[in-house]
């Protein structure tokens, strides 16, 4: 393959302040350090983090200026000179993890998202809504050859997410997951995952649409929490017992506390939501004799990614998304906050 | 070993209602099922939850009239028709849990305590209160000949309890736990277990005694907390980062809440007491971001209980006791209402 | 339900020396124990141990006279007075592990089948070639109402040992699992728990009727040991670097010896046949250095027995049989000798 | 800290051709890549596997000229613009894996030992027999402040090794392990953790002055296999029923066939020398009906690293060693070849 032309500005879109003006415009490229990709990034999902990274209302401080965007895919185009085992034209993807001290007790463990040195795409590094953006090599995703670049990008923060909640869960095939909001951005792709990896799935969401698309979706049984009126005696009653595992995709305190209730005894359930100031509360006395376990799980690591990519590119799960430009994430952000998008929006660099 | 003479009455203490007189007076010698031992008891160890079961306040009704009593270790002086590898004259020890179904999910994998139908001693099946007692010989305790049947009642709840709860914290040797409440009946207990697995042990307790006592039993740092501004920040800054695992013997609320901030990533909360109505609570943001365990422990079972009992019996743990009379538990539960209980009572049935 | 009727004599199969005559004739009908039920047996599978227990040729002395099986589903018609949690009519399994003592350090963690003192259907305890059997009710099948009875026989024995084995084999889905001797009456019901689970399938067998069968019944990559020249590199290549896991349904010692090589790093090669005096060997080199683990798996415990039969209920395993009458049991064993049999053989206890 | 001067030639062994000449002259100081240190070595353990390399007698071909030497202690005094988290002045370690692809199944798992592209200190990458040295800045053991940097030395192979295979084992407090060649270098040290982990010891070696080492060391039971007829028998009844672990740092093919033997049911043998062509063998009968686990455990990942050389720091690990100059490593060399090494060597390579 002959050398890509990288040219010296590109567009992107930056803002210089928190809550201060999406500039879409044009940006040097950046140059890899020696242990980093330069990716050219054709798609990027757009996430509720991205938002929190704009607002900068999350206890954690954001790099200023910042390119925001951690669900990029996008191809090699260059790389610096410690770097290993990547090519040119390979496809590469930019996830929330972008880098970590590698020499901590939870990076030595492969923990990496627990690395309190972590550097993070969107966040402390300019991330995926720009036409090229560097990546280090060691975290940046591999993504198979052939793979759809555009429907790929959610599943790289989205779904790795969602499949390292379900292994957080530690459950067995024939076991039964709850999902607490089945059938939003991340819990549709949790109960495809939860089915290919041959769970009984139970999904808790509100309205008929919804259902239909939990059942379309491989769903076994459906509780819509607008019609029922005890949901731990309905998850008791339709899992013979309770569920084995529950995933809260939603982060309402009270469906959190409930989930610790029909939660099975021995079983657990999983944080993976990261509402700002929410308590999860539990009865302890409850807590003990049921011996439950509650655990969060927080993205993935490199193991988490491809595996989460492999399920994706044997067709066992699908990304139904929605392609704008990105000159358009301005409107997508301002559709987000006011709880308008349905399904995942990805940005077209080219645009 | 010639067949002991078994009475038909016997001394016990009864009630008849809850926070009714305790009486102490001759009852009937029960007769074994098939699946029971029929154990003449020496000494029982007096619980907490005796004093719970005497005045029923806990959700979970209490078998009435009762003779409470669940840490009872005796001599095996007859047995039904259907039991197996037991034999006249084998040490036994009545334990919280005397019985389960053995035949649903929570039985079918070891976790007996979890079983919807487990049968209590000295709540749901009269206890170790009295000189001849039944139990299921599947579940007796099986106490090595040559131990000291005083000093190892307290091991059959109080060290079972908090082994079990170190196991649930799935520590290795090296790695620091954290009890909170480190000085008390279960908490000098805790302490001496979590050294014989190798483990690093940090306590928190109040007062200058409880720390002579936390350094005779082997712990490493003491934290006291009527000393302490920021126990939080102590307690990461001595472990280098967090405690792997911490033991909540302590049932405050704020002490739990505080135990899943200064535990560290990766780690496991362990709840073990019951306090009625109590809530576990834990920051969403800090459980999904450092991925911490919280889970509860609740006794053990057969293999745990053999377990404890061995490191009892290899002389790796103490039972500091006190002795009294079987006719002397009225005085012991008016001192343990008040708080005034120093170390574990036994009683002595004989007396 | 009225009590059931039982008559004083049946039919069975009974032989009185290992290797002597196999008499189809009236036989008492046995006295359930206190802790035992009386099963109506409908239909029994036969296995290769059946064999093994008429010949005598395993290590295990037999009792004597006996009446073999130990794939029985049938419906209860008695029980002793101990037995809980069961009632008449119910649909219940006579399997392999028939009871244990469940005290010893095996049963305490439920592990059964270790217990040196675990009793065996069909071997130490008359099993399911009769038309009326006693079974312990704690470890005897809970087959759920509705079940084909004859269809269900196999699962609780092949079934259950396919599954377990694939449980040991501590795999995830997505993962590649091989199947060594994928296609006979064992491998084909591993090929379809192994789908289930969410695993990969490479299948090891000879011929292009065993080939039609693996992808008819969900396999992905078979190989033809009968034309392939170099099965190792062959598997390593299509599993991408090693099988996750590997099932030796194959007693072959050299198919043993080339799954330790073609095993994937830290992967595990299980073993489940028992043939006689036959060895397991790997190169300690390549065992160290790829840290692959090997393990025996040995039937399955209550849950493992639950579960293969809930997977079965829910029809995502089929278990295709050939049923004959009780009475044709002696030629059934002539083919079995002689190799000629196709599939699994359900005895009809009527016939 | 004020920046080291350092040299541009210094002292080393250097070797030309398998099995030529050993070297002792002067050699080029190496420069450090990015992502690597250079390290002033003071103190280097010597291990059999350095005669393998010398004599390029292991199936892995070997880097000519070459350094050996992967168990060298000394401080930092240089490093490569990449690295991160070290400073001028730290204790570092050079241990038997020098570093690895980072991208692997294996490497994304931290098991970077069973990396296809490991690169191996004094194998595949100048090693430790040497006075300044490079090594990957990840994979560098972090050794504490304060450390004896001679005696710490065998802890980054031998120690690692041994407390690796332990942990492989899966054992906890209280279980017995066997260690089949208890009072060698590996042996000796593994007694040690063993203790340090809370579990029961028993010692297989040869000879009085073995069994008196083996109890200083803390040890609980001791067989002297030049005395005992029946091994097998009395491991199991030394053990009640057979050891929960086994570390076979002897390579004998007898003594490993003997070792799942007598291992206990459920239990675990650990394979951890890599004797040239020996063959692991096991019963399957065996094998399987007791479920014993064979596995393979090599060297040590970071984690592993950091906690033994915890242990060491903390004094629960000694170290015996003898320390002789650099430029008597040809006398060391020939010393192992006859077998006459009695505890471990560490050369000093000032002298």
């Amino acid at each position: 393959m002959s050398a890509p032309v990288i040219p010296k500005t590109q567009k992107g879109v930056i803002f210089y302040t928190n809550g201060g003006p999406l500039e879409y415009k044009d940006i040097p490229v950046p140059t890899p350090k020696p242990n980093e990709l330069l990716i050219h990034v054709k798609y990027s999902g757009v996430c509720h983090t991205d938002l929190h990274a704009w607002k900068g209302d999350w206890p954690l401080p954001v790099k200023l200026p910042l390119v925001g965007g951690h669900e990029g895919a996008g191809v090699v185009v260059g790389m610096g000179s410690n770097v290993r085992n990547w090519k040119i034209g390979d496809y590469a993807g930019i996830k929330w993890l972008n880098g970590s001290c590698m020499c901590c007790e939870e990076c030595e463990l492969s923990n990496e998202s627990n690395c309190p040195e972590a550097d993070l795409s969107g966040y402390t590094h300019d991330g995926s809504f720009q036409q090229y953006a560097t990546a280090d090599a060691v975290q940046a995703a591999r993504i198979p050859a052939g793979t759809d670049l555009a429907e790929v990008a959610p599943i790289l923060c989205a779904g790795v997410t969602v499949y390292k909640a379900l292994k957080s869960a530690d459950l067995r095939a024939g076991e039964w997951v709850a999902i607490s909001g089945a059938c939003g951005g991340l819990g549709s792709l949790c109960i495809q995952y939860a089915k290919a990896m041959g769970l009984r799935v139970l999904g808790i969401d509100g309205g008929a649409e919804k259902e239909k698309l939990f059942k379309q979706l491989g769903g076994e049984y459906f509780i819509d929490f607008t019609k029922t009126k005890d949901i731990v005696a309905e998850v008791i009653k339709a899992t013979n017992g309770g569920a084995h595992g529950v995933i809260n995709v939603s982060v309402s305190e009270a469906a959190i506390e409930a989930s610790t209730e029909y939660c099975r005894a021995n079983g657990t359930v999983v944080l993976v939501g990261l509402p700002g100031g929410a308590k999860c509360k539990s009865d302890v006395f409850n807590h003990v004799v049921k011996s439950i376990h509650i655990v969060g799980s927080y993205v993935g690591n490199r193991a988490d990614t491809r595996e989460a990519l492999d399920f994706f590119a044997r067709g066992l799960v699908k990304s139904p998304i929605k392609i704008v430009g990105l000159s358009d994430l301005p409107e997508v952000f301002e559709k987000m906050e006011k709880g308008q998008i349905v399904g995942r929006y990805v940005v077209d660099t080219d645009k």
